[in-house]
This record gives C-alpha cells, sequence and structure tokens, in this order.
C-alpha cells in the first residue's frame, strides 16, 4: 500500500507545523504516513508507488524531488512560499491534493541529471549541476567537452549544466534561455565568464558533458556542494537513468512560472 | 536519372566562373547538370534523386537549401567564401564531391521552419524568420503566442523564430543560444528588446509560435523580405513539414562552426 | 520679448488640439507664441530666451529638442503618452508650466552629439546616431576607431553612439549601460554584434568616435535616417560644441525614467 | 630619500626570485630598497616619493596599489604572468623601469573606492567591491541606493560596484561595460541577477552607492573577503578621498587591455 511522506527543512517549524497537520488529518483516513526531514542525512527507503509531499520553497522540492527519485516514486509539490513570507495554504487543501493523487496516478516526467565525480560517485540534480570557483575573489578555469570533443575553455565564476526544469532558475540568472520542459536537452551556460562567449550551448541529452578544472573547484548540485575538485579533475554530467515523476500542478507550468518570476522581479 | 543543379548568385562573377568549369567537367562525364541563378524569380523543378550544388556563401546556401527543399532534394555546400574573399576552391574538388555524393545517397536532416503569412501563402526558412520593425529609427510591438497561449509583449528591433541550424548566425547575434542541430525545437529570440526579458525561449518543435503586431511590420525569412505586416496582423511560425537534406560536410559542425565565427569575429 | 513655440507632430491631432488649448490660454495673458510641427521640414529661428514646448511623446521630444538646441533656447518637454495612448493632459496645466518657466530661468543641461558625414554637414542628435545596415537580411561591417586608435570591428545590425540622455533608450535595448546624466561620456554599443564583444564601451566625451563601414549603410540620428554612407565612407560623433538646455521636470529624472520603463514592459 | 619596495607574493617563488635579483642591481646603485610580501597581513610604512614595484600578476598588482594608496606613493607594475606561465622578464629591464621612474615624476592616476562597514571601518578596492552571497547554492538579496534614493532590489550571485579600471575585470565578466580610466564614474553591475533589470548603471563618482541585504551576505574588494554582513546591514561605496598614482606603462592603455584579453580568452 502508498505511504505518503511529508517532506521538509528541518528549519521551517511553518512547515513542520503544515506537516504535522496534515498526517494527522491523512492518519485519521487510515492512509500510511510520515514525517521526512528532507535536509537530513539519511532518508527513507522509497517504493515507486509512494508519494513524496513538498512542503516548502524550491530548495525543499528540489530534496523532495530527489529522495522520491531514488525510489522512481511521484513528487508532490505544495508551495509554502519563502522562509518568512509563508503563503495561506490550508492543511485541509493539502490533504485533498494528496488523496487527488493516490487515486490518480497520472504524472509528469522531468529529465534530470546524473553528476559523476572523480571519485567514482554519482549526484542526482533536478535543476542544475555547477562547477564553481571554490572561495570569493577567485575564478575558476575549466575545459568543457562535449561527447569527448573539446568544446571552450572558461575562466569564470562557475560552468552550469542545467535540465530544462532549471532553465528558470540559476541558468536564468546566468543568461541563459528559458527551455520547455518538454525538449531533451542539457544546457551548459557559463556564469561570468572572462573574454570568451557567454552564450549558452544546448544539446541532445543523449550527450555527456565533461568539465575539466585547472583550478581548485567545487562541484554544487541544486544548490548544495557535493565535492571538491582538484587541479586536473573532470566531473561527467549526463541525463539520470530515469526521469523524477512530478504530480501535474499549476506551478509546473513554464509561462506561469515566467510571469511569477517577473512579478516578484520587478514588485 | 539524377540531375546536377550548380547554383550560385547572379552578381558573384566569381562563383558563376566555377560553376560553368564544374559543369564542363560533369558534362566530360556524362552528368546531367544546369546552371541555377539562386536568386532568380524562377526555380527549375527538382526531382529528390537531384543535388543542388551551393556555390558561394551563407546567402548562396540558404536559397539553394530552399531550392532543393521544394524538390526534397540534398544540397551540398561548397563554400567559396565572402564576396570579395574568394576561398580557392578547385572545380575538379567540387566535381570529386559531386560524384561521390552520387554515388553515396547518405545525407543529414535539418529542420526547416514553415512561415505562414495572413494572405495564407507558406514560405520556406532554414535559418530564421523575422517580424521586423519597417524602417529605421522605430521599433516594432508585437505580442507572442506558444500554441496559442499568450506569451510576452515586446516593444524591440524584432522577434525572431531560429532552427537550431540557424542557432549561430542572426539568433547568435541577437543573444540567443547555439542548439545542437539535432534538437528538435524552436528557438524564439527578440533583437534588441526594450525593458523586457531579453532571454530566447527554446520550445519543442511540435509547438507552433505566432506573432502578432501593433504596428507596421515586415516579414524576413533567411534575409529576404517576403511580406509586410498592417496592425493587427499575425504570422505563424512552425516546423516545416519534411526537414532538409544535406550533404555531410565538416563545414555544417556545430563546434567547428563556432571556432570559425571566432576566428573570424576576433581576428 | 521671450517667444513661446508649441512643438507637436503634424499627424498627433490629440497633441494639435492641446497646442492650440494652450496658445489660447498663452495670448489671453499677452504671452507671444506660435505652433511649431516638429516634423517640418521648415523650423522657425529661434533665440535664446525663447521656450520650445515638446507636446508628445520621445520622438516630439527628440525634435523640439532639436529645434530649441539650433537657437540655444530651451526646451519644455509635456508628455501626452503614446499614440493611441493619451495621458490626460490639463492645458491649463502646460501653460502654468510655461509661464514658471518663464519667470525661472532655470535649466539642466543635457550634452548632445554633432555627427559628422562625408559630405562635411553635421548633424544634431540628442539620444544617439546609428549607423545601420540598409536593408533587412544584412548586416553592416564597420571598424570603429576612439581618437582615430582602431578599436573593434563589427558585423553587426547596427553600431551606435548614445548620450547618456540616450542610454535608457535604443542604447538599453541593445544591452547598453544606463548612465547617469551628469556623466560627460559618450557610449559606443553595437546592436546584435556577431561573434565579437557585446559589451559598451563608455568613454570620455572629450573623445571622437569614428565609425568606418565596409558596406553600404544607414546613419540614423534619433530615429531619422540623416544619409546613406559607401563603401569606405566614415561618420565622425562627437559632443556637440553646446548642450540642449533642458527646463527641469520630473519626467528627466533618471532612476523615475528607469521605473517607468520597467513597468511599461512588464506590465 | 625615495625607496623602492619589491612587493610580490609569497608563494610565488618565481617573482621572488626576480625581486631578489632587482634588489641586488638596486643596491649596487645604492639605491634603497627592500622586499615587501603584499599577502603579509603587516605592511611598510611608506611616503609619496617611495615607489612600490609589482611583481606578479594581476591580484599582485592590486595589493601593491594598496600598499602605495596608503603612502600616496606611486606603484609600478611589471607583469610576470599567471603563475605557472612565467613572461620571461629581465631582472635588468625592471631595474631600468625603476630608475628611469626614480627620476621621472610623472603619473597616471586612477580612482579607488572607498568601502565602509557597518563597524565604521573603511577599505581600499582598485577595482571593485562586491556583496556577495555567502556560499555555494544560495543567493544575496539586497537593495541599492543611489545617494539614499532607493534603485532596484536583487537577488542574485553578488551585486558589485567597480572602478573604471575594474571595467575590463570581474565587471566585464558579469556584463559590465568597458569604461575609459579618466571617466569619474562608479560602476554598479548585478552578477547573474534573478528576473531583475540585470544593465549596469552608471552613475558619477561623487554619488555614493550603499547596499543594503536582507541576507547574510559576504564583502569583496579586490578579491579579498573584508566583511561578512548580517541580514539589514549596509555597506556604502564611493571614490577614494585620493586616487592612486600610477606609473605609466603600456599594459595600462585600455584597448591594449582590451585586446590581450580578446587573445587569451580565444585562443
Amino acid at each position: 500500500v502508498a505511504h505518503v511522506y511529508l517532506s521538509y527543512f528541518s528549519e521551517r517549524l511553518d512547515a513542520a507545523k503544515v506537516a504535522l497537520e496534515v498526517a494527522d488529518e491523512l492518519t485519521e483516513r487510515n492512509i500510511p504516513c510520515s514525517l521526512v526531514e528532507c535536509n537530513s542525512a539519511t532518508t527513507p527507503t522509497i517504493h515507486p508507488d509512494d508519494i513524496v509531499v513538498s512542503l516548502g520553497g524550491d530548495g525543499t522540492f528540489l530534496r523532495s524531488a530527489r529522495i522520491a527519485h531514488a525510489g522512481n516514486a511521484r513528487v508532490l509539490g505544495v508551495s509554502l512560499g519563502r522562509l518568512g513570507f509563508l503563503l495561506h495554504v490550508q492543511p485541509s487543501a493539502v490533504t485533498g491534493s494528496v488523496i487527488s493523487a493516490l487515486s490518480n496516478t497520472g504524472f509528469l516526467e522531468r529529465q534530470a541529471l546524473s553528476v559523476s565525480l572523480p571519485t567514482g560517485e554519482s549526484y542526482f540534480a533536478l535543476n542544475e549541476a555547477l562547477v564553481e570557483r571554490s572561495g570569493s575573489g577567485r575564478m575558476v578555469r575549466a575545459t568543457t567537452f562535449i561527447d569527448e570533443e573539446e568544446y571552450l575553455t572558461y575562466h569564470a565564476d562557475a560552468v552550469m549544466v542545467a535540465t530544462p526544469t532549471g532553465s528558470t532558475g540559476h541558468n536564468f540568472s546566468a543568461g541563459g534561455p528559458v527551455v520547455d520542459d518538454t525538449v531533451p536537452v542539457l544546457i551548459l551556460t557559463p556564469v561570468a565568464p572572462h573574454f570568451t562567449i557567454d552564450r549558452s550551448i544546448v544539446v541532445n541529452d543523449s550527450r555527456q558533458v565533461r568539465i575539466q578544472v585547472e583550478t581548485k573547484a567545487d562541484v554544487v548540485a541544486d544548490g548544495n556542494v557535493i565535492a571538491t575538485l582538484s587541479e586536473g579533475d573532470s566531473v561527467r554530467i549526463s541525463r539520470a537513468t530515469h526521469p523524477v515523476r512530478v504530480v501535474a500542478s499549476p506551478d509546473f507550468e513554464l509561462i506561469g512560472r515566467l510571469r511569477r518570476g517577473l512579478r516578484e522581479g520587478h514588485a
């Protein structure tokens, strides 16, 4: 039987409170559920029929998607707004959405990234992976390869590979294009490159991007530092073997996301 | 039997001379061939087994591709450089390429655009279509729709839809991303937009882009004005029903094109 | 005695109507005044004590400023909004502003450009001068010189020199910086340059910019084509010998102009 | 009598070696000189007639300029190239430049920044000061004020104020304009701003820029973290009370710097 995981950041008491209230309502209806601190080192073992409910903002969603992806389960996003800007979400509305998702097995697929480190480990990212200068006042010097063909060498704040889902995030800030969620591509975008072409390159997601550094650098996946590279090290970024399965919601519609971004940016 | 069309701009005497020499060599080998002025109003009727050989620069290739596409024939590009910067191309090398292409029926597919005008007519474009201010010192005011969902309204020099093949052309100049030739997308890029988001949006090429103008505007396909729009008119741009078939050559390789562009731009 | 010129575009009947009403009110007060069609070929002879009142939008202001500048008179801008988006301006408020300006001789200085053509003629521009491709689908190829030192060669839609006043206009659309009105600079900004540095360069306005073309090109000053260049021709752009004198108004405040631009761009 | 300070990074043994050889040659000529590790916490007391010779790359020059500026002495830059890419500079040529500078008291003035922290302390920067996200995967949220008039609020990797001298550095990477060294301005440039205007604003350097953060942030001056800000804190950035005095050299010529940058960026 499907299990519901209510996922939130441990520091967000507002989200924890909503999670507890929703858990009560689900338990009353005999729907098995648990609370999950999505920023905890240990995450539960998830099965494909389960649902991970993300209660919070973008950061919570990215971590909840990672937990769901590990078990090929679906993730359902409930936006509570940014920390300190709590939206008024009724717990009963959340419970309703969960029940609706349990009875309707529909979902959207969103491609994610697999980020392979020199150690052999692989990490998940839904939005983007960056190879980034380690520390203020430095730049990273990195050469990019597309299917092992040498592309450009950048001297930049960072070099990023984003998914279409991540195209409206850090990629957008760095000047990258907005990309339709259904297009099978990787977007390679430099952040503040010095005296080099600053355009993004959009490649088929059957390709692999390799980023090799000449300098010490951090690897960042969906906003979390996952490794530090030494001179000469490479990171390989490719499409994850399976997509993230997302319970459809208007929050995931591209043009709506752009309009919201514009309103917030210029208010 | 396959026919070879040697295509060039009537004003480029250098290209006409190469065309004549190649025609002589092909005739000696009993390969049927004709000369085609690609900027002429009348173009020959082409069959799928024929080959159109483009002798000139980018402008010649775009027109030759159009002629080939009308008959679903292949196009073979021979770069003679820009006008006044003639490359030293041996006619015998061209003849060799043609003979090789006749015996090897391989080709690359490149998506093209179908540009539908208010009159009901449709035009072909391989690189890009623009809706552009008519005359210096004005701007075009245009609203864009993606599959009839309203997207952004631009006040700009022009609003462009480019193919991946065209991504390294005017789209690149206008700040658009470089896109892998094999990705099935349309790229919507504004040219010098005023106080609006200037990022490109990359959408699945199963979608249709409509551009509706509030002001008089020109429609430009691959560099040629094909229509003038009145206030309220719309242009619809979508993937052409069939792709252009291109005889493979190193000139068509993406990263090579970028490197050449960089060398020319910064020499 | 100071004369008031009420300036408007002949096609804007809304502006002509306001001009007539203001003229009536000024005449009642024995203030000498005339109507001026700012897009007419012939313009009145103006004296330094006179005031040119611009009734219309940005285009009207640029032409009115030119007329005022020729006589070193002051220009007073009254925004009636864009054509078709008439703002509700009370004629009596305009009359009040004019009377106030006649009794208070204060003004702001705004640097303008002198655009020298190969013929030896010089033209005025308040916002910007462009050397621009002549016709759709082409590019202009131009080399820039700063005080006769060779700078970059562009292959672009246009190459522009803007004033700080013009920095929020076409320069902004083309990616150029916003510049404080009181800074003594010229801003050189390419429009959609191909494979070249697309950053603006901001130079001291004691310097002269020369733009030499390798291709046919148009010269455009404040949105009007003033000349056509042949291959090899140069245009020289420098600070005008004297500034434009503008009657201060909140419309001329930089940050306000940006906020208005943002609201219009994103509404 | 004028004293010569030979300044280098302690980690660059190549620079230390050149410094020692130059010191020997100066001592032979009875010119008083000392070695200075420019990254040391303690710096010597400098007098206006002294010369600080920067032996290294850009980082060395920025620190040497700071040391010279504190005593209103001149700084002379000798480029040894980037670490690992040593240029072949003859120590005798350096000695010659020093002797020439001692007998010729000419110099260029380059404006610098004074960065005022909430603690009341002020720091020097020659190129730029940034208010920057503290840590990967976050953004800084900051509101900018120009002479205490509120300008834009950014959600970005960083918000930067650069000098004309710094305009070809990090400012350029972030999309900012190149600015003539002799223009008296501050350049405000956001780094990777989200859904906001990404253009730079160039203001008279008589103005003060204040950056107030809503989030924890680092303050970085010429590449060194000088403070950490808490929510609500402000940094004030204005022109330093006196300029840096630079011994003229072709390395300081704007167009030359751009050409070098292009060659390095695209080689």
